[in-house]
């Protein structure tokens, strides 16, 4: 039996789906669901991921915890790690260790997710893996883009829209879902250039200061990864 | 100075939005601000907009007062008058009388406007209208589409795209809002054939049985009226 397929634009409209005995992918193209991607591939052991602050505080200086913490797209005052996938990236320090995260609209996403069956992270870096691990489960899936403060943001919705026309190409899901023609609609005008198109998006005015052009670039690779993290018991894990 | 434009995609997100100082358009394309519109055009002095059912009967049985109420796309048990906006044209005992209207979406994202400096109602049926209307205002806009339940629709996506467009043809508007950027692209591919693109829709799983084509004919119809509707001390009022 075909399985249905929707997409959820922003955290703040999470509440009107029903998550039960469903697959959640959860999507921070920029950058929470690029890092947790990069740190399980690059060699990190497992992801917390924590809505606030202060819930990092029982892992500070804890043997074999890194902490990143990210608020508005920069790292937070007295972290050394924050949302940039590159810092996990040739970086031996990392390998072996655990990672907790905490960051703007990410990890916020994963923590509403709790509902579902299955939660997975989605990335362009793990875009056909993801694919193909869709494909074999026996579930309906929601791809639930984390967005920016309870808005839309483009990038996300670009990721949802090609992962959405990739699952409908198959002959495995269906979908009554107008968020799921949405998106694919902006990412058939978009994917020639994702970068050119992200430069109308408010992303370039949210990160104009901040110097992100090596992530968004990095962010945008297809591929890298061949990983499909999964959420178990508090902590994001690979197999 | 150039005013912002931004558009919300659904009742669920509207709460990330500061309305304060700005104009909100409220859009139930499907149907609330097309009845809205149509009634308002052909003679009816005022419509009030209430939530929950049984908002309505403090009114019941009153001189010059209809009642419309829809949920699900259907006239309510009870009532004779629904969320089809076919029903108030050519329709000779609305004229002079007040319409309390409750339906599904679009009354209740009038609700949610209150803390804006002004509510217009939108609609395809006084597009042009209103896209003039806009620019001689001095304020920041952000056009509202009640979508479905808490979830975007398309229909309203697609007229927000419209609109959009053409406000920013002018030198008026500038954006940096990605629901905007979404809107416009989706507009764009639909828009030598809104009616088939929205064949692709839920809307048409939604009404499928409730053989509302005439309705929807009539709801994508550019420019049939030139009012702009407006709120004003809980009513909604032409010039």
């Amino acid at each position: 039996m075909k399985r249905e397929l929707s997409v959820c634009l922003s955290t703040s409209m999470i509440q009107s789906f029903d998550l039960k005995n469903k697959v959640v992918v959860v999507v921070d193209i920029f950058r929470a669901t690029s890092v947790i991607c990069t740190a399980l591939s690059k060699g990190m052991t497992e992801v917390i991921p924590v809505n606030e602050i202060n819930e990092v505080k029982p892992f500070l200086n804890r043997e074999n915890f890194l902490i990143a913490a990210e608020r508005g797209g920069e790292i937070v005052e007295g972290f050394k790690l924050g949302n940039s996938p590159l810092s996990y990236l040739d970086n031996s320090s990392i390998v072996g260790k655990k990672l907790v995260l905490t960051t703007t609209n990410g990890t916020k996403a994963i923590n509403y997710s709790l509902e579902a069956d299955e939660i997975l992270i989605g990335s362009f870096l793990n875009l056909s893996s993801l694919e193909q691990v869709l494909k074999q489960k026996n579930k309906d899936c929601i791809i639930f883009c984390s967005g920016w403060k309870g808005l839309v943001c483009l990038e996300d919705t670009l990721f949802a829209g090609c992962l959405a026309s990739r699952l409908l190409k198959s002959d495995k899901f269906f979908s009554h879902c107008d968020s799921v023609v949405l998106s694919r609609k902006t990412f058939d005008s978009a994917s020639k250039d994702l970068l050119s198109f992200l430069i109308n998006s408010s992303y370039k005015e949210r990160t104009r200061e901040l110097n992100m052009n090596a992530d968004i670039n990095f962010c945008l690779s297809i591929d890298k990864f061949k990983d499909v993290p999964f959420y178990k018991n508090g902590k994001l894990l690979i197999d």
